[in-house]
């Protein structure tokens, strides 16, 4: 009884939180412009009764009854995820959490607008109340470290005392790798990728991969957004794209990073995925998912050797007269731009790394919301060596912090770090991963993803799937390997 | 603050009814095929949530709360209509809808395998559970008429009492209509519109007829799904349609039909269409508009002069050689067929009047499940002159029944009624309806059934708004005349 009502209490929850998923994918694809606001109060009523239903004592009540009743090793697991959120919620003032949604929600929108003008005036001060909020809720866990807090929405039991040697010691790397690796001349460099492919054709290109990567269309679609994203789960996943008519790369890529946060989905554990601990696990696990696909793989030798031609065929022959080894080296381009999502394998870690450092000062108090646009102009300019030329191209390029999120950014690094980690482990027990790629053998290879990842959903800790996954803790250091190895080799 | 509460408390009950009707939408448009099951649990999980919010004791409170202050006719007119159905629900025990939600689950299931094999064998032990459900329900209100508390589901005030005198007229009256207008071969009489189109012309003619009769795509959208429908309200009202290569009667009068439901909805009281009373009226007001663009603007002859060479042109020329006469003669075919969605003016409301005569005696006790199937095929033959040569073509061919609906299809000939009625008031008022359609003021007319009857919702009941916005009673006599008037022409 006890365990019926746990499991039923948190399908129901789970359940809400699909319906919110599928608000926003049409939201971002199919909503008619004229519905967002009415769209907004629906998001608004589900929010508050998932909230209510989250941190509700009946739910503490329903928790700790069935703690004493667990029998299995998920049980106890789901238990363990269930108590932390719960815990966690409780703590937090149900005012903070509505605060946070009402700025955020209003921010975004003056960011929308502001940031093509670099309207940095207009901008600052509603930041500053987006900051103000996340600075007092961050304050309600262990007040020695309020950044972690934050952080632990997104990569749970990943701490800044984890993340900054690792992260120190990458930037120091990376600023040497960049200066080695990158290209004299960028136009001259993406030459051989600029051309046009129709919509129709990149449609056909993203759905062959996709089904080449084991994406199974019976449980999931693919449509078009302005930003790419990923949405939903198990048995209903959507991942979307944008066509570029003289840049195939930018569908391409997104189709295959978003390919992989999918395949993730698709195959959580069946019996597992609805409850606490059967999601995915974190958002840097996720992370891993997707770049291993449009990095790893996509952005491999063995990828262009086996699919370059085909590719040329699905579009129209756009890519006549271009060497394989043209188009290999076109599509991994390093390059210090100003763009973190444009950016190359290695130098986006460093886009990472400067908001990751301006964070936690923020955070903590050290900056002032005031001062973030000319100090991350002056951090970029040290780390990467060029200066932006607009708060549009600077401070203001992304929405995560208009949208409230901080302690978000580093998940995507540690993606990265992931990724190449569970690369090597693969490749030491098995072939090396163009193997895979070069015999057609991919569904192979999702096989002994679904098995090392996929399946666990958030049963163990990130960074102990991880040490499960590849026999190794986290560390910074395939990744870098993974970049010296590829990019030696292109120079 | 009782007023607050009382708009807000409805208003967040709105708020989940649409999220419920963006599930149904996707569900039959976009949804992968893996993904109906965690949906099915999707719309379980809200159902009881709204379920709850309906019946709790809060709700009770917070509506008699705000009667004691009502201020304005729209203020006790959302009391009115909230009390109402919150008594209505309180009468019916929770076990007796979640058991009406369960066999009418299975239910539909068993019919879809069934119906093509007219399997009734299987079928009909399901539908005697469905039935027996639906007269305990029915026996939750007044016991002497248990017909009419499941009718007031759909057409909220309408009562046996008022259809039984004018259904029985219209009976007799369309009986010997048939015989009259009926042609003599019905391939010959369609031939003119048996012509291919392909998907893409039809979907170009659908666009241009929304735009012309107003509908408006900056708060709405068109997609195709197997049977067409209208979903969303105001701000976000979504038509499908259906596109069948050589036939394309099929999508232009879906559209136009949907399209009258859509206009309806984008056209409700901007302050009130989320509270009790200003939703839309009834089923069989929502079927008026419907009617009125489907068939009584897009099936008369002003219709087909205005924009048969236009629909000519967007098809690619497939009608060439056709005389406008004959396509307007073949648009307007009367013929008795098994069929009730495929029926004409003429014949439709003759299905309806079997069904209902049929539901009154089920719901009543007086006829058996079991005998259900021959009975229909005896009435049939006595009212159309024909007898279905299967089941599928018989009972079986509506979802309804299996799907728990019993008092719904009465509402289908409401509609038609009411849409007559409307027409003679508008040119009674102004000029005929043909002038603008041909003048090109479908604009005009819109705005005139926007003030007579859109922005009231259901501040009025049903029969209350007729008379008001056409100054006299419900009648069948207006249906009657109008198929007199336009048949004998057509002779």
């Amino acid at each position: 009884m006890d365990k019926e009502r746990f499991y039923s209490h948190f399908g129901e929850i789970h359940n809400i939180f699909e319906v919110l998923q599928i608000l926003d994918w049409d939201q971002q694809v199919y909503m008619p412009k004229g519905g967002s606001e009415q769209r907004a109060e629906s998001f608004s009523t589900l929010s508050k009764i998932i909230h209510e239903k989250i941190t509700s004592e009946k739910t503490g009540e329903i928790i700790y009854a069935f703690e004493k009743l667990a029998e299995t090793d998920w049980d106890r697991a789901h238990i363990r995820e269930a108590k932390r959120s719960y815990e966690k919620q409780k703590k937090i003032p149900t005012q903070l959490i509505q605060e946070r949604a009402k700025v955020a929600s209003i921010t975004q929108s003056v960011w929308e607008e502001a940031k093509p003008k670099s309207d940095y005036k207009t901008f600052l001060p509603h930041l500053k109340k987006v900051v103000d909020v996340l600075k007092e809720i961050s304050r309600c866990g262990d007040e020695q470290n309020p950044y972690d807090f934050l952080l632990d929405d997104y990569e749970p039991y990943i701490t800044t005392k984890i993340l900054d040697p690792l992260f120190e010691n990458l930037k120091n790397e990376l600023k040497i790798l960049i200066q080695k690796y990158k290209v004299k001349n960028l136009e001259e460099s993406l030459k051989p990728i600029k051309r046009n492919v129709s919509k129709e054709n990149q449609e056909k290109i993203g759905i062959f991969l996709l089904n080449e990567i084991g994406f199974d269309f019976d449980r999931g679609r693919v449509d078009v957004s302005v930003h790419p994203f990923t949405s939903g789960t198990m048995n209903d996943v959507r991942v979307t794209t944008r066509y570029s008519d003289d840049f195939l790369p930018a569908s391409l890529f997104s189709i295959l990073h978003e390919g992989g946060h999918a395949i993730y989905e698709q195959n959580l554990d069946k019996e597992n995925f609805k409850y606490p601990a059967g999601e995915s696990c974190s958002l840097g696990i996720h992370e891993s998912q997707s770049r291993f696909y449009e990095n790893i793989i996509g952005r491999s030798r063995g990828f262009s050797e086996k699919y370059f031609s085909k590719i040329n065929k699905l579009s129209s022959n756009a890519f006549e007269g271009i060497a394989l080894d043209d188009f290999y080296r076109a599509i991994n381009t390093v390059y210090p731009t100003f763009i973190r999502i444009e950016a190359d394998e290695v130098t986006y870690n460093l886009h990472i790394i400067l908001r990751y450092e301006l964070e936690k000062k923020i955070i903590k108090g050290d900056v002032k919301v005031d001062d973030i646009p000319d100090l991350w102009n002056e951090k970029f300019e040290e780390l990467f060596g060029i200066k932006p030329p607009t708060f549009e191209k600077g401070f203001m390029q992304d929405v995560h912090w208009a949208a409230g999120l901080m302690g978000y950014f580093p998940t995507y690094s540690l993606g990265n770090l992931y990724a190449a980690q569970i690369k090597r482990a693969i490749e030491k027990e098995t072939t090396p991963l163009s193997d895979f790629v070069k015999n057609g053998k991919l569904g192979d290879l999702k096989e002994i993803l679904r098995n090392k990842i996929h399946r666990f959903g958030r049963f163990y800790p990130s960074n102990e799937l991880i040490q499960k996954a590849t026999g190794e803790p986290l560390s910074e250091t395939h990744y870098l390997d993974y970049l010296k190895e590829k990019y030696e080799n292109l120079l």
